[in-house]
């Protein structure tokens, strides 16, 4: 993918101030930002840490080349800054876990350096780690993530009113939910939801009932994703890995179409961790806003989820790492002043 | 394996009864019982009906003629009873479920026939199919068990006491938890502990960590595993999925050694099915009985996690097939009547 962004004037901003890189396990993504932290241009390709051009530092070397040694190229001078797995122990250099508290200015000043074979210099952002310490009980459990807090920093910066308080919640493969107080991230939960629908459905006796290639109709796929929430509604401490086993039950007894299991099963877990996920919620002062940010197909089967527990998210956002990107940069004193967004994240009280 | 067994006057009884298969996905397993159920000699291999040593029908009558057909030589009058996979809808022929309430009599009532070549009858017991109908929640959802209804028929005729009133709890990879009322199947609930500890160990994150083939010191193991089980103590509904990645974080903060992580998750998992299980106990009759069938070892996990909620198991049983399909047999009218045991589960009241 290879896109050129046009300015809404309709004139293309030739002011680029930053190189950006969402660099995850299975995708890297660059960003030509100008110095509003608008984007100029994007690209994207598979090179993931898990998936480079060649073994090694040389693999990062090229992914990033083939991906956009012209922008290196055409601005010596850029800075470039990367965030994501890029910065974990299997990524290019590691970027150790900075401790919760932490906003923007907080992953700068622990921010790890790299060189590529050809003198560039890349800031690459670190994960954060909430460690409450203490014993392990359902929330005092250690937590990581890697990658988000780039996404929070954009989603923050985009709504000064967010950065005070917010419970920020991250759909995916490894969910997040994401306490924000006073503009800076003060604890999370991470939720295994979208792998376990992947390793059950692909692994599990659960998927032999389920047909490949099948698509449910859109009144089915609705009627069995409600049956999952409603049993999430339902359930009591330690019941989830009995009603798991009703995705093959509910086959069984011919209750669902075969196709529409996995839809079940998605509301099933999508509603645990909705349920579990809420409660946080409710811990935090009243009024917080919730925000989702992910894919956006997947945002509004959450928001389906949670309409059903009476809750409605303040704001569905979509990538907002290149925003991040671009506070991170400015927090760590590599955009000129005056160009830089004032971000609220960049203050803390 | 081939073993005859000596009778405990260190004779080796004479008189067989019955011919009776435990046939399940994996495994096939033959018992001679004589007229008291007491085994004269048991054999088992790998011929479940996932493994047999051909295809169709031919592979079960080549999977039977291999295990034990020496018996039906010998034997061309004794009654053969099946139970297990064998007659699931992949089996050899579909004995279909019955429905709850369901003891012995019920089994044998609706039991399904198949014939080898060489003319011998079969005689093949049905699972038992649990559906409270009506709306799907966390307690009324449908269920369905095979194979565990035999082991319960043989539990219960070893104690009439069991047979009014038990709680019957079956750990492994699908744990059964069957409420016994009246001396038949009442209800249960099926927990996907066992399956889901292997595919979250093989096939997510969590496993990358584990070392292969490093065990954990005992204190280590201790440690880890009552983690686990005070994790499920502590959580709330839909924690689950967030309790899950702390075996990631406990092995990445260093609080466990990476060889202790699959005993948290051993702990967490067991922990939450004790949790929803002894519920289910909670609503039974004050002074219900809890038993435990099932491999020994495992048995004897589960009775380290019930002794942290402060739970007791009145007894823990080992391989109660071969007395289940006695009882079956016997309710079929296949043994000579003054032969049979008296069973309690084939009185309904």
């Amino acid at each position: 993918m290879d896109r050129t962004v046009t300015s809404s004037a309709g004139t293309t901003s030739d002011h680029p101030a930053l190189i950006a890189l969402d660099w995850g396990t299975s995708s890297l993504r660059g960003f030509l930002l100008d110095g509003s932290a608008r984007i100029l241009a994007e690209r994207s390709n598979g090179h993931g840490i898990q998936n480079l051009p060649q073994p090694g530092a040389a693999g990062f070397d090229a992914a990033l080349a083939g991906l956009c040694g012209d922008w290196l190229d055409a601005h010596p001078a850029l800075p470039v800054v990367a965030g994501g797995m890029v910065g974990s122990a299997q990524g290019w250099v590691e970027a150790p876990y900075v401790s919760t508290p932490a906003d923007a200015t907080t992953l700068a000043d622990k921010a790890a350096r790299v060189e590529t074979a050809a003198g560039r210099r890349i800031l690459i952002a670190p994960g954060v780690l909430h460690d409450p310490g203490g014993g392990v009980s359902a929330t005092a459990i250690p937590d990581v993530m890697r990658g988000e807090e780039i996404q929070i920093a954009g989603a923050l910066a985009e709504n000064t009113g967010w950065a005070r308080n917010a419970c920020v919640a991250m759909p995916g493969t490894h969910s997040k939910w994401v306490q924000v107080a006073d503009g800076r991230i003060a604890g999370f939960s991470t939720f295994m939801t979208g792998e376990l629908f992947a390793i059950l459905k692909t692994h599990s006796l659960l998927g032999r009932l389920m047909p490949a290639g099948v698509n449910a109709t859109p009144e089915d796929e609705e009627a069995a994703f409600s049956i999952g929430i409603r049993a999430a509604q339902t359930a009591g401490p330690g019941d989830l890995p009995h009603q798991l086993f009703a995705t093959r039950t509910l086959g069984l007894t011919k209750r669902l179409p075969p196709e529409a299991l996995a839809h079940y099963l998605s509301g099933l877990l999508i509603g645990h961790e909705l349920r579990s996920g809420l409660a946080l919620l409710a811990e935090m002062p009243t009024g917080t806003p919730l925000l989702l940010i992910g894919d956006p197909a997947l945002c509004r089967r959450y928001s389906r989820g949670l309409a059903a527990f009476g809750a409605t998210p303040t704001a569905l956002l979509g990538n907002t790492a290149p925003r991040g990107l671009f506070q991170f940069a400015a927090a760590a004193g590599l955009l000129p002043a005056a160009s830089a967004t004032p971000s609220s994240i960049k203050s803390a009280p």
